[in-house]
């Protein structure tokens, strides 16, 4: 197996892993914290992709299993589905509407906070699985 | 280079060209006669990526430029990116709120028809770039 910057067995690919696991986990405590997100489809989305990811995902690849590694790298696009839906509904309710001056009782700070960790999550998620699939096609 | 489905110079590879070029073209079409859609960030933007998409690059992709393909190739996370951020703002107007059906105006089915033509296309885009991406992994 190539010596790739992420690489399983790498002290990178761990801080990675520790990195999609620490922003998804705040992700999802933000998500959390914001009262009624569980109505709206895309939030509820993206805090249970990313609090299912987090718990299955991040934290059993930081252990090197590599075989097992490569077949959930694959839900980094489901990931990014879940952070780009909750983002549409965002920028709706933001700026394309005035529903968040309007309605008051809408946490729309705290789903702009939780959007954009749930995107620097993916973004690390998808240095792992650009990496994974490199080494998967050049064995 | 590895004669894998999907590659450049296969018949199989311009007939994903093309599945991708007819079905961002349909997309494109469909949201254009939709009224008032340029007004929603997420509908604006999956027409706008989805336009330059269709025109630059699957058309110019079928003439077999490697070196050219590559990079445009990347842009599949851009047109996936469209489509979720759509398809989150179609589901929370459909079903999350009772937008479709109080605001007679609003081509929902018309945005949903866009949205799934979007997918599609992406979903070929998806296979071209997965096949692109290995052929350079494995050279």
């Amino acid at each position: 197996m190539k010596d790739l910057f992420g690489s399983p067995g790498q002290v990178s690919g761990l801080l990675l892993r520790i990195g999609q696991c620490l922003f998804a986990s705040a992700s999802i405590g933000v998500m959390a914290s914001a009262s009624g997100f569980s109505t709206t489809t895309a939030f509820w989305y993206t805090h249970t992709h990313t609090h299912t990811h987090t718990h299955t995902h991040s934290l059993s690849l930081s252990l090197c299993i590599f075989s097992v590694a490569i077949i959930p790298d694959v839900t980094s696009v489901l990931s990014l589905a879940a952070a780009c839906s909750a983002t549409g509904v965002v920028i709706l309710l933001s700026r394309d509407t005035n529903f968040c001056r309007v309605e008051k009782q809408l946490a729309c700070s705290t789903f702009k906070i939780s959007v954009a960790l749930a995107f620097v999550s993916w973004f690390l998620l998808a240095i792992s699985s650009f990496v994974m699939f490199w080494l998967l096609a050049s064995v």
